[in-house]
């Protein structure tokens, strides 16, 4: 008896979908997309775009959305397409019993599928997905430092703070340019990784002492560190670059009043790798899968 | 008003005691010690042995134990004394109020401790200690590595089984030196960071199909992860490092019959690097009392 | 008796002379400047540009000139400067006895000024500017990878053509940010090096039969190395980024006929990081100075 | 018409040679060995020892002498034999027109063999093995300094005096295992090359003033660079590790004076890692018949 393949949905989203659905019907299962415009989207031949979601859910195994499935918990994120998808029509369509795999599912998106027993993932819950989207934030974070000033980062003082996901990553990554890297963190178990690194340690109740000699420095901690306080210690013509997500790590009306250079820089996978990025996305859904004990 | 500084009490244990009391000493501190022969060992001029274990108290703060404590649950662990010192013994000298530090401190020695109001840490439970033993333990296997094989690692292919502590500064250690290094986990999360870094990634569940390629296998997990089963695959010439404490993760019996070199080696920090060994144990220390808010 | 810092006359140029005259302004250096207008540039407060080429060589003993010094023979080069500076008429400025320093210094021109005792250096012959070049240059090339690739370079396969001081810098950044890295040379000496530092080594002669696998081809190689017949076995989707100077290594009608990224990126200290090659100017002008006995 | 393997004759030598003669059987190449005792060596199945030195030629292509040849310029180094080979009675028995590789071949013999139009290789001047080799001396100099010390070097402050072959790759390994690396020289492009490596450069010059701060001294000059002055600064418990051949770059009468712990290691390849340094004459072997034109 010959294994039937998996057939997939991809519902909105950005460049990421694109390539995934690529990715997959190159891998030979076949794929449904819908929630792009032909005109907006540059699409390989063998793309084919669905002329209506419920089309697009005729014998599927398997349903991705957005990373994030919505911006304003109403529509679907669809950043090349014109028209608006409700989440409530899209979660209509999908047939039950299937898989349904997106980012960030609120509680509220999860009891409406519960009912209709589709099981649902959210890839933003994935250690994984999130380790590995490091890479492109990382190398991303790289590329608008080089962009954005006048010096090497090779020689360079570095500093990152905080040592999570994207803080491991980054300091590796700047440490192999050659940059003299030093990583910030507050609990002696992450200063003592930071150190068998090689890298250079500095804990948070020394920053204000400290800041002053950095070049570039990488903010990767979601709440307000480099404030004016700070701020104000800081070198001339020292760049900063942003990772945390909105409000972000700066105060950046200080920053603006005393001349400092401040990027906030979100959401790099897509944009910087957007292929890397799918790719990532890929091996994820094949990993949820595997768990599940779904065959593909 | 001067502040006066923290006097110190060294009892038992091995060449690291040694080492911490004269980087205690030339800080300043006041140190006394026991339970070392002079002809076992030798001292600095500076390091005096006090006459007995009750002199040893006298006027002291903190008194730091060997790493472990003991070996027996009776006697405190003394690699360079002839006499015995039970434990009873000791905990009877030790003034009421006043901070035991050790390694491997027994349920059954806390209680003892805690009707006399002694605080007490264990030091083996502190994760910065662990972590950066990690560094001499990673820098004693490849030693070990090296004295032991007739290729260089450089070039070589390297696995790691484990990304706990050990793993990760191993893994780094290796790369630098040019090794081809794998890493072996069970979790994606693991996985995720080990391709990150830069290593190969090696599934638990491959293990038998890959492990034919090494030339030098590292095991960090301490359970039997190296039987029969998988031994038998193992490349002629291959080097076995054990880094998990007994019974270890190798089938020593097996591997003898299949003519397999097979190393445990273990307590490396100790063996290999006895004055960064003390110099973790300093730090550590000083990161406790700066916890506790005990001013130093 | 007080020693008197010596005077440097800047004379066109590009972003690099104004940041090498900002640093010697800032190491207490008298400076003057010319070849630069006002509303082209952004001067610091502390820079003042002299009202005439005689002018600016009062007193001094230093004349610094463009890297290259002309792109014509004729006038010198000045990226900021409406008007036009003959080299005839900075030569016959310079005052006798006095040193000048600029980038390739034709035979013809270095007559010229031998014949008024004026003494010439090629910056562009110094070796450990070349080396140090080769820093801001290989971190450009891989800015300039990055935005122009849908993937990251961790974890993907490049490929750098030449091992000489472009080389060598790019393949140890590329290695130190995670990517798998294979260096192409021809003799077996580089090739030795090359796999001592932990590359993958690639002999010229099988390089059309292993091109197909790379992901980013960098070449630093001075010749058509990616001609027709090697392109006709790149990967799809492949960048090629060449920094070989015009003509370049790459069959640019070729590239493009077979849907080929290849970009030609040239003098990139001065364009990604001024301010570091500023900084490297600075640095062989002291070593220079230090090698003829000149005290500055 | 089939190709007919290359026959090999292996003469005198250490432990590579036997590695040596293994890699070539492996192969399919046919070897006769001599100058080895059945007692004194422990032999594969597969390697016969021949009756005589004579019949050792029997047939031969290529013949591979000792590393280096001799030791007195009489006899063949023979470091697992109990009898003598002359040089004169081995250059006798080498047939006419045939191939002869080893190390150290002086003059007086060249001229012995290229009147028997012997083809004469000494491999001690090849660049590509000289270079390799840097590997394991760099690997052993890395062990013997982790045997000899009570601290790691990761973490320590590493001097490498030299950045020849071995200065370079030992560099490479010392930063990777996690030390902070400083590498003088006395020119001002390797002094480049240094820095774009991402290693602290000294120059020579300034030595003494430097040399106090660091913990390991690893020494590649052969010239007596690290006299009783500069000695005298050299920190208590540091360690000097000296490559450079006799008479060696340290002023050993002093050392012993001052206590400073100084070793000389020579020869290391064949010491520590005889199987990667047989692999490396190997594939030397195999670059000079492939310049050579011979087919093997």
């Amino acid at each position: 008896m010959k294994f039937k393949k998996r057939k997939f949905a991809i519902v909105g989203g950005d460049l990421r979908q694109i390539k995934l659905s690529q990715y997959l019907s190159k891998k030979g299962y076949e794929v449904s997309i819908f929630g792009f415009d032909k005109n907006k989207i540059e699409l390989k031949k063998n793309i084919m775009i669905s002329p209506s979601l419920k089309k697009t859910m005729e014998d599927i195994d398997i349903v991705i959305g957005p990373i994030p499935c919505s911006r304003d918990n109403t529509t679907l994120f669809t950043k090349y397409y014109e028209g608006k998808i409700l989440l409530k029509d899209l979660f209509k369509c999908i047939p039950r019993d299937k898989i349904f795999m997106a980012g960030n599912i609120t509680p509220e998106m999860k009891i409406i599928l519960d009912n209709k027993k589709v099981k649902v993932i959210d890839l933003l819950k994935r250690e994984e997905l999130a380790i590995l989207n490091a890479i492109p934030t990382g190398e991303g974070a790289i590329q608008y430092a080089m962009e954005n000033s006048d010096i090497t980062l090779n020689g360079s003082e570095c500093l990152v703070l905080g040592y999570g996901r994207c803080g491991k990553v980054l300091a590796n990554m700047l440490k192999g340019l050659g940059a003299n890297t030093t990583v910030e963190a507050r609990n002696f178990k992450d200063l003592a990784y930071i150190k068998s690194y090689g890298y250079k340690a500095l804990h948070l109740k020394d920053l204000k002492k400290h800041i002053g000699k950095f070049d570039f420095i990488f903010n990767t901690i979601p709440s307000l560190i480099l404030n004016k306080e700070i701020l104000n210690e800081i070198k001339e013509n020292a760049l900063i670059i942003d990772l945390a997500s909105k409000p972000g790590g700066v105060d950046y009306d200080a920053a603006k009043e005393l001349g400092i250079k401040a990027i906030s820089v979100l959401s790099l996978p897509g944009k910087v790798a957007p292929e890397s990025a799918a790719l990532i996305i890929y091996n994820t859904i094949f990993n949820v899968c595997a768990e599940m004990g779904v065959t593909l």
